[in-house]
């Protein structure tokens, strides 16, 4: 039975382009694995705690010795490990907000990866393939004016893969602002086709993975 | 009356490197101006929540039709914007978690960054001085084996001037875990002389930016 981890981080619930393109990988996903489990965070709606000093020490020192405070903190990360170690694929979808990801993922991020166990030199879920879901309001692509300015795949490409041994793969709707700023009128087609793409590589790459699991 | 804004995220309320530097600028600064007025905000004791949709909704419309919980939403937004526009320079403790900045700092971000005030074409804090502490536990210097993994430099350079107008400066102590690591014993000294050499340029750079708001 295949397990799916699904993170949603997008603001927005409706007329989102990493939620919609997300929804379509997870329905691929369920259609070739009517009986798995999907594991859903709505990372926006229902946001993590900042991981905090009584989580960040309990991450450092064995269970055996936390106090209520430090056991408490350590049970929402615990929880948050289990799920990436229980995931057969992870699914993250990871809007651009001020050119890099959302606090709130960050959180999940702080929270899940545990040093020593999802983290460090044999990571826990070593091997996992995830994909990203990295939409964002313009066009950071080489020889754009935006090159460069992108602090969300090239970051999570390193923290997923150096950081937690994950296989990670990126679908990259842009534009996603065009339809709503009349600035950026000209670009309405441009953007239609990233969405057409993003929508079609949501499948493709759901149908790919789902079929390792089978 | 000059006006330091000050923010620290480092987890560790002590023996942390950002913070002692912090604070190395700031009482220099505020031996400079003894009547000034320094607004602090240490925002891994007590974080700001998550940037959520009714106050992103609430960035992007006219407070006047604000419903009561985008009003109450954009509250906070406003107070740490007229923090930021009041500052005639800002101090930023900004550890590396993971690569990059905290879910903490990126929060302040989210919330901070109004587009069309204090983000956007012409925003409203545009030329203030930025001190950023940049701390991290290892190095990630050009040569190094972490050389590109430094997701903290680049992306604040990045967003507080394309996104905020500010004027940025970095002090980067680096290697702060030589001490608690036995795997870097080896690198105990060129921790030393970072974490000097790190006091001497927050000292230096206090003395200089407090002259120019004398």
């Amino acid at each position: 039975m295949a397990t799916l981890l699904h993170l949603d981080s997008a603001l927005y619930p409706e007329g989102s382009a990493s939620r919609d393109v997300t929804a379509a990988f997870r329905r691929e996903w369920e259609s070739q694995h009517p009986d798995g489990t999907v594991i859903y965070r709505d990372l926006a709606a229902e946001p993590l705690p900042h991981l905090d000093l009584r989580g960040a020490i309990a991450g450092f020192s064995d269970p055996a010795v936390h106090t209520p405070e430090q056991a408490a903190a350590y049970a929402l990360r615990d929880q948050l490990a289990t799920e990436l170690e229980q995931a057969d694929a992870l699914l993250i979808g990871a809007p651009m907000y001020n050119l890099t990801i959302s606090s709130t993922l960050k959180a999940w991020l702080e929270q899940a990866l545990i040093m020593g166990r999802t983290g460090g030199d044999n990571p826990s879920a070593a091997g996992t393939p995830a994909v990203v879901v990295a939409s964002r309001g313009g066009s950071y692509a080489p020889g754009t004016p935006r090159d460069g300015l992108d602090f969300v795949v090239p970051y999570l490409e390193k923290v997923l893969t150096v950081g937690m041994g994950l296989e990670v793969e990126f679908i990259v709707p842009e534009l996603t602002l065009a339809h709503a700023d009349p600035a950026m009128a000209h670009l309405v087609d441009l953007a239609e086709a990233s969405r057409t793409k993003a929508l079609e590589d949501s499948v493709a790459k759901a149908k790919a993975l789902a079929a390792r699991f089978a």
